[in-house]
């Protein structure tokens, strides 16, 4: 047993495209840190936040690392107490999963200090409580891929049904986030209650043919799935210069381009780390000449998901 | 180039549950057998059909076949001329894909008389239009697997996106046909127009699953993804004891169990052939305790598609 270590978790991209609610990956950076320490008296105690400007909760019960570390101790170590600081590395509310890896990283390092006490799923279980604190509602999307690392599916909420999904080692994401908020709630809202069943069989023959073309390896195919007909059209209209954005990632070389997690955060999917820079670059472009805030992140699809920085 | 020619197509299980409208496989058997003979006056001509019970018709241009021999001679050999006896043996109207063997055997053997001319996907496109003669619509997820054989994804129909999956070698299907009437055009009637975004997401996590499943050859992921809330409930209640043949299936090892094609025939996927024996028994004896007619047929999932019988 260790008594302080210092973790990370990655940055996440939910929803992608045409897999609303069902897939999410990890990037290797950005991402959260924190560092833990335990100490003698029961209860979790978050001492100091990093980066988020004075906007997230100090009260452990509030806060997705608070949370995630109340769930994990009150389930394996009733006894111990926990101080926590947290290093917000990346903007908050911008669906790049930053919730979700603040939580991650408190349980991977949790975890860590117990030697592995809980399970996988477990960790996502206590990550899934924390994200409803922090969204009002419980999508794995963006916990179980900043866990686990890689590209997930999650296949089942009721039961929880995670699956790893083979990808590509050459895919790469390019993640461009703008001074613009939006709030997961709105976004949530504007969903249409119910869809055309034929926008639903184009969706699941664009779900299947992406998760084929990630097992082949097919850049085209994963190309040609990166469609979503029935999500995207709505949410990007919170988006200003979504369509532009994409439209210069697509013929930039992008894969497919769409938003990350219910934005504002897009993402653009790319086989390189060349096509990848190009890519990123007529993106920002689009936002400089509006002169919007922007700045971009490129990323190998993440394998590995958090790590200890310090033990 | 050979004058005379005798091939097999197989039949096929279309929508596979939660893959509405984009998966379908071939079986070994049954199948439709065809004997095709060039002639030297242009047009197609259909001698004789065998085990139809006088129900199709033999007019060229009303019969699956004949659309699809003369689809493939207006493009390749508009000089060409070809006279055809179909030998079908499997139920018309069952749900197991018995107008596109038809077209496939035939356009397959046409296809080996003039040295493999066309490619897979011109003649996907015949057997569609052959298809629409047939059933009104052109739909791809039997025709492809029957062409093609193997377990295939139809991604989107414009354009025809045409998808092989890997799929594991003890997958086994069980088909029970039964003496019931279902008409296509009634099946399709029956869907909704609409469905609910919750059950879509389902859905695809579900198609996803499969996908998933197949490529890692995970049985057990297989099993948790072969359900259809969408299409099965409403469909089902046109075949009488469905939910009794199903709960059978399952009970004795079935890894899923749903409508094959718009039914009335049910299919169940298990792993391995003794599995299958055990399902199918148990399937076919709820139709007997009904004194319903049904036939079961076992194989494993095809991986060949057509072939030739006689040269």
């Amino acid at each position: 047993m260790r008594t302080r270590v210092t973790s990370f978790a990655p940055a996440t991209i939910a929803n992608v495209s045409c897999g609303f609610d069902i897939f999410g990956f990890a990037v290797n950076s950005p991402g959260d840190k924190v560092s833990l320490k335990l100490i003698d008296s029961p209860g979790v105690i978050i001492n100091k936040i990093y980066g988020d400007n004075g906007k997230l909760p100090l009260q452990a019960n509030l806060n997705t690392a608070g949370v995630a570390a109340i769930e994990f101790l009150q389930k394996f170590k009733p006894e111990a107490g926990l101080e926590i600081e947290i290093f917000k590395q990346m903007p908050l509310g911008s669906g790049m999963g930053s919730s979700a890896a603040s939580a991650a990283a408190t349980l991977f390092g949790l975890n860590y200090m117990f030697d592995n006490i809980a399970s996988e799923i477990q960790l996502i279980e206590f990550a899934l409580k924390a994200e409803k604190v922090a969204c009002g509602s419980a999508h794995a999307d963006n916990v179980a891929p900043s866990l686990l690392g890689g590209f997930i599916l999650i296949r089942s909420y009721d039961p929880l049904d995670i699956v790893r999904l083979h990808f590509p080692k050459d895919l790469f994401c390019v993640l461009l986030h703008s001074d613009i908020e939006i709030r997961t709630e709105t976004a949530r809202k504007i969903l249409p209650e119910k869809i055309k069943l034929k926008d639903g069989i184009a969706q699941w023959g664009n779900v299947a043919g992406l998760v084929a073309g990630l097992f082949l390896e097919d850049y085209k195919l994963i190309s040609r799935s990166l469609n979503d007909n029935i999500i995207e059209p709505v949410r990007s209209k919170l988006i200003p210069y979504f369509d532009e954005v994409k439209n210069k990632a697509l013929k930039s070389g992008a894969l497919g381009c769409s938003i990350s997690g219910s934005g504002p955060s897009i993402f653009a999917l790319c086989r390189g780390n060349e096509v990848a820079k190009k890519v990123a670059t007529q993106m920002k472009n689009v936002y400089d000449a509006e002169n919007i805030e922007s700045k971009y992140y490129i990323s190998p699809v993440n394998e590995q998901g958090p790590k200890i920085l310090v033990e």
